[in-house]
C-alpha cells in the first residue's frame, strides 16, 4: 500500500449537491455535498474529530477534509464511510506520506537547487528521491530532523488543489521542478487535471491523501541515504534517496527501531554462516545455495514431514528433470515472455545463441541490413546455411526462418516452473474421471535469473526448490480440493508455530476481459473459494482485480514473531495450462473433458521458508526441525564410553545427537552447546554411568535433573513427534 | 574381454631353451622351450588334453599349442600356467572368436569380393564387419549357418604364424584384403611383426588366441545383421556387421536364446510403459525421464531406505544446485575436456556462445583470418568490443583474450558431476581433523549429453540422479572408510536380493607415470583396498592399469536373475580434486593437511538402478519397493464401506493400498490385480465385515485364507520391514 506523489487527480467533474453516507454501524444519512469526513466526525463527537487522520470511502483512502461530493457519481449512490484514526493500519501510511512531504520541505529549506522526484511510503516508512548536487550524508540527518521537527511544530495543514494540465506544468516550471514537469509531460500525459498539495511554502504535485495537519506526526527518524535514478532506470539522471520513518507516537518508533535491531540480530545470512546452515559462494555462482550439513538436516526434516503428510492426503509423488525443450515452454507460455527472469537457453548447436540474439534484434528493430549481412557472414563461418533468409522479407518472416532452424536443433531451458513437466505426466497415460483428482507432488528445483541486486541469502535466490504440486480435477471438485489445500497450508504453518496469518483472496476484475476460462467457471470458482474461506473462520480479505489472468488465487500472509509480514503458502486455480497442453480425461459420460489445474505450495520454496524460519526462530529451531537435538556432555574423558552408549540409545530412538568429546570443563561444554543452539544437553558422569541415567538440561529452561535414559528418550521423542514449538520469542509492539 | 583380429604380434624375439612352469596346485617343473600347454595337458591325462581349449599364462590367454618359450623372457622366469577347458569363463571367448573366423570363412565361400574388417567377441557372442556390395539379410542366415556347420565338421586346426610387417602387407594385398592392408599401414605401423591365423583356405590377420580346432564349436547361431563403418567413423566406408553366437554345447545355446527371450519380456521400457512407471517424451526432451506416480513411489522407497541407512552410518546430508559457473568445472578439470558429453554452457551474455565457438575453432585450427574478421564484425554488431584481440597474435593468445571476456560474463554449466559442489561445501567452513571423516551425501541430479543413439530408457539417460557421496578423510582413514563403503554396498545389494556379484579392483599400471598422488599413497591405498577385499571373503579380481589417473577404484559387477552382468556400485579414491580445489584441514599437529576424497554410489544412479530392478524383477517389485503393496477387493458394492475401513487400517500401518471399486466380479478383480503385479489382495465381503477379517491373497502363493486385519497388517509390515525379496525368478543356465 504505497502512495506516490504522482499528482494523478481523481476529482469528479460534476460534484453532486448531496451525498448519501453509510457508516460502519449501518446507519445511513443524507448530507450536503460539501460535507467532509471531518464534518461527520465532528457531528459525532469533538474527540473523534480530533483523532481523525483520514477516511476510507468504499475502499479508497481520502483526506479527512475532502468534500464527499467528489467521491459520488450520483446523489442516490450510497458511500460507505469509515473514519480512520491512528488505530487503523491505513492511517500510518497516510501519516508517513505526509512526513515525506515534511522531509522534502526541510531539505529544500536547507539546500539550494533541490529537484524533487517521487516520495512514496514503504513497508517501514517512506523515502523521497531528489536531484541535488550536494551529497547528503548521515552526518546531515540531525540537521534535517531538527528542521522537520520545527515544521511539524507549526501544525500547518496540508491543502489539496487541482489544476488543469497546462497550469500544473506552468506551476512546476515556475517552481524550477524540472522532473515534475517531465512527469506531467510523460507519465501524466493522458490526464486532463492534476492534483497538488500545499503546506506553507512547500507545494508538491501529489495524489494524496494527507493527514489534516503536520501536528499528527509525533515521531520521526531519518534512516539512511542511498543512490537511485530517475524512474529507476540507470541510464537516467542519478538521484539521492533519503529514507525515513514516522509514527503517531514515540513509543511506536522505539518499538520499531528495536524490531529493526532484532531483525538485524536475526539476519539469516549471519546466522546461516555462524551455524553452518548454508553457503553461497561466487565460485559456484551468485544466488545458488549450497546447503551445509546442518541446514540440510533442517530441510530433510521439512521434506520428510511434508512428504509423509502429502502421501497420507492422497498425493502421488513424481520426479521431473530440471530442463526441458524450449518448445515446452513456448507451449506453456513461459517462453519467451519471461525470458528476462530466466537463465538463457542451452543451445544444442553453437550457432543457436547467435540466431536467437539475431531474432531478438529483429523483434526489437535494433538491427539494420548491414548488421544482418555481418551476422549472416559469421553464421556461414560457423558452417550454417540459411537459404530461406531473404533480405526482402519483413522482420516477422525473417524471425520465422531463424525459429525454424532452431526447431531442428534442440534447445533446452533450465525450468523456471514445474507445471509444464507435470502436465506431461498427466498426459503420459490415458486419464479417466475415476483417477481424479490426480494430485502430483514434487520437491521441484526451478531456476530464475533474478537480478544480482535483488539476491538476498536464502530469501531471494536463483535456484529454488518448490514444495510444488499440481492437482488435476473436474470443475465440481474445485471446492473440495481448495478446502483441502487451505487446510493443508494451515496445518503446515501451525506445525512450525506460525499462527498469526490471514488469507488474501485475489479475484478477477469484473470489468476486464483479459481472463481465460468462462464467466461461469470464474463465478463458480470464486464463490467456492469465498465459501471455503468463510467456513474456515479464518481472517481473509478479497482483492478484486488481483487474480492472475488464468484463475483466482489465495495467498497466506504470515506475521513472524517480530511482526514482519511474509507471503507464504499459495493456492492458485488455473484454466490456462490445461487448455495450452490440451489435457483431457474421459468423463463418466464417456466423452473427453478438460480438467482444472490447481497450483499450490504450502512452504512456497524450501529456501525462502527456511530463511524465514531461521529469522523467526533466530536460528534456534524447535526440536522437530533442529539439526542437533541433543548433545551429550561427558564430565571428563573417563565418562566418554558411557557418553557414547547414551548417544547410541538416543540415536536409536531417531534423535539427532552429537558428543562433545573435547577435553574442556563441563561448564564450558554447556556454554558451547547453548551458543550452538542445541535443544538439550545430556550431562553424564560416573554417577550417571552407575545408575544408567543422564542429567538433562534444556537450552531454554535449564537443568531438568537426572533421569533414566529411557525417560529422557520418551520425553524428547514426544517433543519431536508432537512438533512442539516453544522457542520463538514474541516481542510485543 | 573382447578379442580382435588386429594382428598385433606378441612374439618374443629371443625364445628361451627351457621354461619353468608352475601349475595351479603349486607344482613347478622345468620343460623344453618348445613345450606347449597341450603337451603339458597330455602329460597329465589324455582326457585333459582332449578338453583343453586354451591356456592362461600369468593372466594372458594363449593358444593351447603355442610354445611356452614364446612367453618367457628368461629361463629362470616362472610361468604360472592354467589350462582352460570349456568350464572356464575365458574359454568361451576364445571359442567365439574362432567362430567369428568360421563365419567369415563361410561368408567368403558364399559371396565374392568380401573385404574383411574386424571380428571381435561381444558379451553374448561375436560379430564380423565386412565390406560387401551384396546386402546380406536374415533370409541368408540359414545358408551361412549351413556353410559354417560344414566347416566345423571338418575339425580343421587354427594355425598361427608370424610375418614381418612388409610380408604381412604383401600377403593381405595378395588376398585382396585392402582394409587389412590399411590397418597394417596405420594401426600397426609401430609393430615390426604381425601374427596371422590360417584355417584351411582362410587366412586372417589376427592376434588370437584360438581353439585348437573348429570341432570344439558345438552350437552356433547367427543373430542379426546391422550397418557399421570402418573403424566406427561414419565418414568411412560403410560395412555390414553380422552378429552370431557360439557355445560348447547345444544346451547352452538353448538357454542363452531363452534368456534373450526372457530379457525381451523383461524390457524395462515395455514394463515401464505398461505399468505407468516412467515416461520419456520428445516434448520434454530425449533422455529426460518423467517419473510417473508408480515409478516415483519405487524411487521414494529407495531414497528413503538409503537416506536412513546413510544417516545411521554417520553421513551428513547436503543439497547443491544443478548448475555451477563454468570456472568451477575448469578448476575441477571437467571442462572443457568432457564437453562433448556435456550439455552446452548457459551463456549469461548472448555473445558468449559465439566467442566460445570461435575459441574452439582457434584451438582446432579450423578458422582463417577471413573467418576471424567475419566473426569480429558479428561480435561488433552484437555490441561487444574486443580491443585486445590482435590479428598478429597466435591462437593461444587469441584464445586467452576470448577467455578473459568470458570470465567477466557469467557462464554456467549444467553439472555433469556433484564433486565440485561438494568440494565447495567442504571449503565453506574451517575444517579440523576432529571433523574427519566428513561424509557428504546427496541425491544429486547430473546432466550428460549422451548421443541420441546411445539412449536406452532408464538405463542410459541424459539426466540422472546419483546416490552420490564424497568422503573427505585423512590418508590413514582410507582403509576404514573403504571397508565401510564396501559393506554399505553389500548391504544395499542384499536388500534388493542381488547376491551374485564380484568386485573388480582397478589398480594403477606400475610402469606408467600418469597418476597423481605419491607412490607411497598409491601403495598404501592399493594395499588397504586389497586387504579389505581379502578380509571380506568376497570374490574379487585385480585389474592393473584400469585405475583412473586420480586413484584406484572398486566396482561391483552384479549378475541379475537371468545371468546378465551389470556394473553397479562403485567406490573410487581421489587424490586429484582435493589438490585442484586446494582442500585443507587442520591436523592434530596444528598444520594444514590435504584430505583424500572417496567417491561412492551404491546404486550408481536411481534411473539405471531402477531400470535394472524392473528387468530383474520383471516389474514385480518385492514388497518393500512395491508401488502398490495391497489392493482391497470388495466382493460387491455392498462391501465398499468395509473395504474403505480395511484400506484405512492398512494405510495407517504405512502400507501402500488401493481399492478396486469397479463394479466387476471378484474373479476379474483378482485377475486385474495379478496383471498389475500387486503383491497382496485383500478380498472382503459380508462375512469378513462381520468378523473384522480379510481374505488375504498372495500374488505368488495364491489364497492364504481369512485372518483378522491386524494379523494381515503384522504379516505384511513384517515383509516390508525385513525387506524380504522372493519375487525374482532365477532361470538356471
Amino acid at each position: 500500500m504505497s502512495q506516490v506523489n504522482s499528482g494523478l487527480s481523481d476529482a469528479s467533474n460534476s460534484p453532486v449537491e448531496s451525498v448519501t453516507v453509510r457508516l460502519p454501524d449501518g446507519t445511513v444519512h443524507q448530507h450536503p455535498g460539501q460535507t467532509t469526513p471531518l464534518d461527520i466526525a465532528t457531528g459525532i463527537s469533538e474527540g473523534l474529530a480530533r483523532s481523525v487522520v483520514a477516511a476510507d470511502v468504499d475502499g479508497k483512502v481520502i483526506d479527512a477534509d475532502r468534500p464527499l461530493s467528489e467521491l459520488a457519481d450520483s446523489e442516490s449512490q450510497e458511500l460507505g464511510l469509515r473514519l480512520l484514526t491512528s488505530r487503523d493500519d491505513e492511517a500510518l501510511d497516510v501519516l508517513r506520506h505526509s512526513a515525506a512531504h515534511v522531509m522534502a520541505r526541510a531539505v529544500m529549506r536547507l539546500y539550494k537547487g533541490v529537484s524533487l522526484a517521487f516520495g512514496p511510503t514503504t513497508e517501514g516508512g517512506f523515502y523521497y528521491d531528489f536531484a541535488l548536487d550536494t551529497p547528503i550524508s548521515e552526518d546531515d540527518f540531525s540537521k534535517i530532523e531538527a528542521e522537520m521537527k520545527a515544521i511539524i511544530k507549526q501544525k500547518e495543514p496540508f491543502e489539496r488543489f487541482i489544476l488543469e494540465r497546462d497550469e500544473a506544468r506552468q506551476l512546476c516550471d515556475d517552481l524550477d521542478q524540472d522532473l515534475k514537469v517531465e512527469h506531467i509531460d510523460t507519465g501524466l500525459k493522458e490526464h486532463p487535471t492534476v492534483s497538488f498539495y500545499r503546506q506553507g511554502e512547500f507545494v508538491d504535485l501529489c495524489r494524496g491523501p494527507h493527514i489534516p495537519n503536520a501536528g499528527k506526526i509525533k515521531a520521526i527518524k531519518l534512516m539512511s541515504i542511498a543512490g537511485s535514478h530517475w524512474k529507476g532506470d540507470t541510464n537516467n539522471r542519478p538521484l539521492q534517496r533519503l529514507y525515513g520513518t514516522a509514527f503517531f507516537d514515540k513509543k511506536q518508533l522505539k518499538a520499531y527501531l528495536e524490531r529493526l535491531e532484532e531483525a538485524k540480530r536475526r539476519d539469516h545470512r549471519v546466522i546461516g554462516k555462524q551455524h553452518g546452515l548454508f553457503s553461497i559462494t561466487p565460485e559456484v555462482g551468485q544466488g545458488l545455495c549450497l546447503w551445509l550439513p546442518k541446514g540440510a538436516r533442517v530441510r530433510v526434516a521439512l521434506e520428510d514431514f511434508l512428504r509423509k503428510e502429502l502421501l497420507s492426503r492422497g498425493y502421488d509423488p513424481v520426479y521431473s528433470p530440471h530442463i526441458g525443450r524450449v518448445e515446452l515452454y513456448e507451449t506453456s507460455g513461459h517462453f519467451p515472455f519471461y525470458r528476462d527472469s530466466q537463465f538463457p537457453p542451452l543451445f544444442g548447436s553453437e550457432v543457436g545463441a547467435l540466431l536467437d540474439s539475431w531474432s531478438n534484434r529483429l523483434e526489437a528493430g535494433t538491427i539494420d541490413s548491414d548488421g544482418e549481412d555481418k551476422l549472416m557472414a559469421a553464421v556461414e563461418v560457423l558452417g550454417v546455411d540459411l537459404p530461406d533468409y531473404k533480405p526482402s522479407m519483413n522482420a516477422e518472416e525473417k524471425r520465422r526462418v531463424l525459429h525454424e532452424w532452431q526447431l531442428g536443433n534442440e534447445r533446452y531451458l533450465l525450468k523456471p516452473m514445474n507445471c509444464p513437466h507435470h502436465c506431461h505426466i498427466f498426459k503420459a497415460q490415458a486419464r479417466s474421471y475415476r483417477q481424479l483428482p490426480l494430485r502430483l507432488f514434487e520437491f521441484g528445483t526451478v531456476y530464475r535469473h533474478e537480478q544480482t541486486g535483488e539476491l538476498n541469502g536464502l530469501l531471494r535466490v536463483r535456484g529454488l526448490t518448490q514444495d510444488d504440486a499440481h492437482i488435476f480435477c473436474s470443475q465440481d471438485q474445485v471446492e473440495q480440493e481448495f478446502r483441502a489445500t487451505i487446510e493443508l497450508t494451515q496445518f503446515v504453518l501451525q506445525s512450525v508455530g506460525l499462527d498469526d496469518y490471514r488469507v488474501q483472496l485475489s479475484l478477477r476484475d469484473p470489468d476486464s476481459s483479459k481472463y481465460v476460462g468462462s464467466e461461469e467457471q470464474w463465478d463458480n470458482a470464486e464463490n467456492a473459494l469465498r465459501g471455503v474461506l468463510e467456513q474456515s473462520g479464518m481472517d481473509f480479505n478479497e482483492e478484486p482485480g488481483e487474480a492472475a489472468f488464468y484463475g483466482p488465487k489465495a495467498d497466506f500472509m504470515v506475521r513472524d514473531c517480530i511482526g514482519r509480514s511474509w507471503q507464504l503458502g499459495t493456492v492458485q486455480l488455473d484454466y490456462n495450462l490445461p487448455e495450452r497442453f490440451k489435457l483431457e480425461y474421459n468423463g463418466a459420460d464417456n466423452t473427453a473433458h478438460r480438467p482444472v489445474m490447481i497450483h499450490r505450495a504450502p512452504f512456497g520454496s524450501l529456501e525462502r521458508f527456511t530463511g524465514m524460519l531461521i529469522e523467526h526462530f533466530a536460528g534456534a529451531f524447535p526440536m522437530w526441525l533442529s539439526p542437533e537435538q541433543v548433545r551429550v556432555l561427558p564430565l571428563s574423558d573417563k565418562s566418554l564410553d558411557y557418553a557414547v552408549s547414551v548417544a547410541r540409545q538416543l540415536e536409536e530412538a531417531g534423535l539427532k545427537v552429537t558428543i562433545d568429546s573435547s577435553g574442556g570443563k563441563v561448564q564450558a561444554k554447556i556454554r558451547n552447546a547453548q551458543l550452538d543452539l542445541v535443544n538439550y544437553m545430556a550431562v553424564v558422569g560416573p554417577k550417571e554411568a552407575e545408575t544408567g541415567q543422564l542429567a538433562l538440561r534444556d537450552r531454554i529452561d535449564g537443568d531438568l535433573g537426572s533421569m533414566p535414559v529411557a525417560e529422557a528418550v520418551a520425553r524428547l521423542t514426544k517433543e519431536v513427534n508432537q512438533r512442539t514449538v516453544r522457542q520463538a520469542v514474541k516481542i510485543e509492539e
